[in-house]
């Protein structure tokens, strides 16, 4: 219905802002969201498939599809940031091209297109840790629960400090920036690293389970201190208000929903099974994953933290085992336009070391890395109590910063605390932590002689 | 993370439009867009459990719960159209308060938010068209080919004539707006009626089969009207070029998707068969039914006849079977989406004649309304060479207008062609066609006498 806005556009009174924007622009954006979704689910099926065929796990295959079709490499699935536009964008050309668009429509189009993939690859990862929750054993995790709590102190504290002093010691950089990129080598990416750990079958392991349990820990602990350093950036001073509140504000929504646990089950069971009409299972099981993560959101945590704990519940009812099968199509529809995209954000021309100007931040950029590396390692010998269990396995699985450390690596460059190559060295971390930990991660637990409890599962996943 | 964003909003530098919207906003927009999501599921499964429990299609309480939540009652699911704005809005006014926004950042979040909600509603009924398309049989379509021909073409122009001829005769109206308000009469939708169908288990049966293909029909030549009167209020003058072009392209289009449908077959089972990721089907059949759904707006027809073409071609498939089983929740999360904000863009306050300024319009809105009805019906009688068949059923069955209807009013209403009664009533005769055909569709089919030949489909659909 193009040609009709087009044509109707001169009579339109003086535009009522959406209104009409909507009416013109709507099929086209429509069409820009279609066109990217066809880009995203090609992407991930190639290069999941192809790195099944060299024995990778699939989702580096997608992340790696996504940096192909993305910012890096084709411009098919790009976004509005770092002074991106429209005509930066593959596929606007292609829908400007074919509905001989205004470049100031297209601007329009990329602009919601944009948004609309953004919050769809949010659904996604909200759908793959409410997933994850119901997958993972609440029992079992509360047994790793001193140990997950203790690889992930360790874990925020020890890439933070040294990252931060030797930001400051050996680059000279200021505090509050070194502070900040302290901060962004804290949160390890429970989605990616879950997604490897179901992939290798390794979920419900006991490594598999600290490693969880310490990322969501972690992720918590890495928002905190986001938080602290940001009020750090605007009033030279700790909010010491903000800062509790915070703390207490995770904590209770986390034990909150483990004693909701125990008393929703029977509640949830009760009202599924008096539904007769479609969706009996899945609209009730997502209307309190939904809500979950808008507490999570609204409390100023994540949206996803609250999606695994509504997963975490569910697990427990005894609608899980029908539950597990009807997520699975939602999962593989929504999953897979979060790693795609986050491949595409990331812009890996920034390590090109031709290029005078990205050797400063290379520089950091490898000590950062060391750094990311070295300070989530080190964790898998703070596990005590169990013994024989794979220090390096839970070491490795730590490593992968993923979409958290981009949320650092976003908000520190739009704010202006960051210069270019510290944020560009933040960027080059994501990127390498993400890409290396899961053949290490494989590599790591195919070396376990431990045998492997979960082959069916594995099985299931893997395929 | 809003409180961040909000922090560090005085150090932004002037904002590079989208990068900074987007990292202010982000999460904002995600709490918007998951608020939104809770209460249109919530709805949908409480209007739909409610219809069951009082014999009526599941969609109608859908609908009516959509109307309950949107514009015309609780202001919770509104979208910026008619000059309503964000403070309108329950939800915003709720983010607003736990956020305490600018009212400037409410703005923008509230258009962000309708659009992903708009956006994920055509996908809706983008996967419904899909899924129906997959449950329609090609070849049975093919054989009542003739009888849907002749069904669409009169309930086509049946309604535009006596409406147009009406409205300029009766009431006075000028030619343009009488026309464009005709054509609006025309277009039947095929999503209300496909899913009352399938939930009467009538959508395999002759008279289904004709309704829907008169509908796919009559929705292209509704189209074509729409073009045609569009290109008259824009020059005065029919534009024979672009009325050909479309003529030819949907044709080309529909009976490609058919022929296609011989050769694609094959390649598609095969490219399932070789894959051996997670989502090893749905992945392809969704870039398949999004390619046609691409196409087919990209040709200036509707993305659903893709999805629908699409999903004709799959259902002549091997992989027919597991797709259908797959296909489910995925619908079941995203179609509910479509139907409760049909019914929440609905405005039902316009009905009120207490208001003096709707009586013009409501006198105006019976005549369409029966125009709209008769006009239909009459298509009923003029199947010919099916002894025995149930004229009544395929009459009421094209009556809906729906979503289709509601695109013309938002344009007509856009352009300034229409004067605010006229635009009244062609709302309510899109409200009360799409809210009276269910039920009558139900009756009509509850006194036929031929055996249901569907009833497994039907237990299945129904529950």
């Amino acid at each position: 219905m193009t040609f009709l806005s087009n044509s109707l556009t001169p009579l339109f009174s003086p535009p009522p802002l959406l209104a009409t924007t909507e009416a013109e622009n709507g099929p086209l954006i429509l069409s820009g969201v279609l066109l990217s979704l066809i880009v995203i689910y090609l992407a991930s099926k190639l290069g999941a498939e192809a790195a099944k065929r060299f024995d990778f796990p699939p989702v580096l295959g997608e992340l790696l599809a996504g940096v192909l079709v993305g910012v890096s490499a084709l411009h098919l699935i790009i976004f509005p940031e770092g002074g991106l536009e429209a005509s930066d964008s593959l596929l606007m050309t292609v829908l400007q091209f074919l509905n001989g668009l205004s470049p100031e429509s297209v601007s329009t189009i990329f602009a919601s297109q944009s948004e609309v993939i953004s919050v769809l690859a949010e659904i996604g990862v909200i759908v793959l840790l409410f997933e994850i929750g119901l997958e993972s054993d609440l029992r079992q995790l509360k047994e790793v629960g001193v140990q997950a709590v203790v690889v992930a102190c360790v874990g925020v504290a020890v890439p933070f400090a040294a990252g931060t002093l030797g930001l400051m010691a050996i680059f000279h950089v200021a505090a509050i920036p070194a502070i900040f990129a302290g901060a962004a080598l804290t949160a390890t990416s429970i989605g990616i690293t879950s997604k490897v750990l179901s992939e290798l079958g390794q979920l419900k392991s006991k490594e598999g389970q600290i490693i969880v349990g310490a990322a969501v820990i972690d992720d918590v602990l890495g928002i905190i201190v986001l938080a602290v350093v940001a009020s750090l950036a605007k009033t030279g001073e700790i909010d010491a208000v903000n800062v509790l509140y915070l703390i207490l504000g995770a904590t209770a929504f986390l034990i909150g929903a483990i004693v909701l646990g125990g008393v929703f089950n029977k509640t949830f069971v009760a009202i599924v099974e008096k539904l007769e009409t479609r969706g009996n299972i899945i609209i009730p099981a997502f209307i309190f994953a939904f809500i979950m993560a808008f507490i999570g959101n609204a409390i100023h945590l994540e949206a996803i933290l609250g999606a695994f704990a509504a997963g975490l519940v569910l697990d427990e009812t005894d609608a899980r085992q029908e539950l597990d099968e009807l997520i699975k199509p939602v999962a593989d529809i929504l999953v897979p336009i979060f790693f795609v995209t986050v491949g595409a954000r990331a812009d890996l021309r920034v390590l090109n070391p031709m290029v005078p100007e990205n050797r400063a931040g290379l520089l950091i950029a490898v000590f950062l890395v060391l750094v990311a590396i070295a300070g989530k390692l080190v964790t898998g010998w703070t596990v005590f109590g169990q013994p024989g269990i794979n220090r390096a396995a839970i070491g490795v699985g730590m490593i992968p910063r993923g979409e958290v450390g981009l949320v650092f690596a976003g908000i520190g460059s739009a704010s202006g605390i960051l210069s270019k190559p510290l944020e560009v060295s933040i960027i080059i971390m994501v990127i390498l932590t993400t890409f290396l930990a899961p053949p290490f991660l494989r590599i790591t637990f195919g070396n376990t002689d431990t045998p492997d409890a979960n082959s069916e599962l594995k099985k299931e996943l893997v395929s």
